[in-house]
């Protein structure tokens, strides 16, 4: 055996913040990049290439012992040419479906008979879901994107001659989000770590808090058992997201990623295992890390692009401020709106923790004057 | 104000571990090799040159803000040649100076009233300190190279003949040696670390305790006490270790090292702010970060290359065994006796971190047999 080459399909902060442990553990990381300035392909060995053709990703994946993902935007054609090429590939393509056709991922929840919102493969006609309700792209939507509030049978039909196929969910009124992260090996090993609670702002998280603080005992037992469920069920290699909506005392599951995720970035130092490292483990096929946390509350805050373009100069401020604050940035130029990096602050005290890493994304993103 | 380019004068290990808060904080960071395989060359933008010409290190520093080192062989002309080319250098030559030339350092000790160890100039000779005594080549000299115990006059003019100028020292019969680390910033800004026990072998250090267990609270605040002075009085920019040996309930000053250093590597996990970000942090004059604890003990374990040279097979042992073990490879051929990684473990338990981490290492170079 000798250390493995890892190839990372996507060179965004999640292939950027991979290379550390990837580093650490002594392992080459390559990233298949759009661009030659991206996040991840300013830290890594990178080639630029479309992740659309088969051979562009199929002569990248040449030199690697692993190919993994840092997005769901791969099409199955290229991850299943990439498989038939005698490459190992994770997740595999079957496991991945689930984090790129919403249709395919609802029906397989009902089929290992987790609690789904009501869901309906919606191709023109009258739905028995009650409006107002949900329609999602069954594919490519995120972060708000390719999801719409449907208020009647006329907006529904309207919206269906844009787009074809839909989902259509009913519109819970849930008390919050959260997100389990879970790892799971070739090996059958699997971890999970606490949930977290996702804050939402215009269907963009804009901060997490994990352990998620109102979640009951039981309910925290009941999501982590549901995610490895899961992560059985569809034969996940990797890490993943379970995003799960709380309503009283039940749970209702949203969406996976099976990748790294935004809600699970807080690992990096609220715990000892980081969900890169973990993912690197998994499909590596080593011994999972622990999860054991290394602070009572871990918040983290994502770094949206606002007015100042110089992300540097907050840092006079903000670090002797918050003198524990860690900051991650993700090399990317800013652009309103746009996920540019993220803060984590680990302590005791909750709302303390939450006050500073909100003050410390609003004054990066200058909705704080200086 | 933008991010800076931050220039590194070696490429090793601790280059290396460098490159991990620079990109986290989005700072560039350029390392000098001595060769394009160096440790940091793998994972940072470098050139290749020799450090002791001033011609290769002023052309290195052309598009850097800040110039620093990972290493004492610098030559002070050639630091000195950088300052006034106009770059900034920080630590400054004339501190720098402290950690390349131990006569030096010692006068400068004394002349602050900080404990020494009895000690002397030596040209040749009758010496006023008791045999056996140390005898040290001013410069140069790491690991136990250029470190003699001498029994008699005539062994002492013996080394003298081949080495000329010597600092003798009384040789002490410590119970124990510690390091602080302290950094501090232009700005004047300092902070220190908790005491690190470091645990020797054949004059290299094989493992390091933190917080050190057996120190009094007493003794604890007077050497990071003493630590901070030394930082103040040769105006340190940076980081900076303290070796220290402890006699009963005194301490004297061993040696000092103007960088991050092997006894501070536990603060990646162990603390909020690693010696790497605040060396950054300092060098930059941000403000420093927050040095409090992450866990009770951090126990930090070197990897000494032995009869094996793979080193990623001990992972399927090693990570079953002990989950929360953190390894850091350097990315250095396997030579016997050489440092070429480090595992940290933290946790509660003070005895089981030590076995578990001499388990690994021990494991690691082949001491215990698969």
């Amino acid at each position: 055996m000798s250390f493995p080459r890892v190839g990372v399909i996507g060179a965004g902060q999640l292939a950027r913040m991979m290379a550390v442990p990837a580093n650490d553990l002594g392992i080459t990381l390559k990233v298949f990049a759009a661009n030659a300035n991206d996040s991840a392909a300013q830290v890594c060995e990178f080639v630029v290439g479309d992740y659309t053709s088969a051979a562009d990703v199929i002569s990248f994946s040449k030199d690697c012992d692993i190919i993994t993902f840092e997005h769901e935007l791969v099409p199955q054609r290229v991850i299943k040419a990439l498989e038939q090429s005698g490459v190992k590939v994770y997740p595999r393509s079957d496991s991945f479906t689930y984090s790129q056709d919403k249709l395919v991922m609802r029906a397989k929840i009902t089929e290992i008979g987790l609690p789904n919102p009501k869901w309906e493969r919606y191709e023109g006609g009258p739905t028995q879901i009650s409006y107002p309700l949900i329609a999602k792209s069954p594919v490519g939507g995120y972060d708000g994107r390719g999801v719409w509030v449907i208020n009647s049978g006329n907006e529904l039909a309207e919206l269906y001659k844009n787009t074809g196929v839909l989902l259509l969910e009913e519109k819970l009124n849930f008390d919050y989000e959260i997100s389990v992260m879970v790892a799971r090996s070739a090996h059958d090993q699997a971890a999970t770590w606490p949930a977290t609670l996702t804050v939402q702002k215009d269907g963009i998280c804009t901060q997490t808090i994990t352990p998620a603080p109102e979640l009951s005992k039981e309910l925290a037992v009941k999501v982590q058992s549901a995610a490895l469920e899961i992560a059985q069920a569809i034969g996940l290699i990797g890490v993943m997201a379970v995003e799960i909506f709380i309503v009283g005392s039940d749970f209702y599951i949203n969406e996976l990623a099976l990748r790294p995720h935004n809600s699970g970035h807080w690992s990096i130092e609220g715990c000892k295992t980081s969900q890169f490292e973990q993912h690197l483990r998994a499909i590596l096929d080593l011994p999972l890390g622990s999860t054991e946390l290394r602070a009572k509350y871990s918040v983290m805050g994502n770094v949206l692009g606002g007015e100042k373009s110089d992300m540097y100069r907050p840092y006079l401020h903000l670090m002797a401020r918050t003198p524990s604050l860690k900051f991650h940035q993700y090399g990317k130029e800013v652009r309103p709106g746009r996920k540019i990096g993220h803060v984590t602050l680990c302590g005791e005290n909750l709302l303390e923790l939450q006050q500073e890493v909100e003050h410390a994304v609003d004054y990066m993103s200058g909705v704080i004057d200086e």
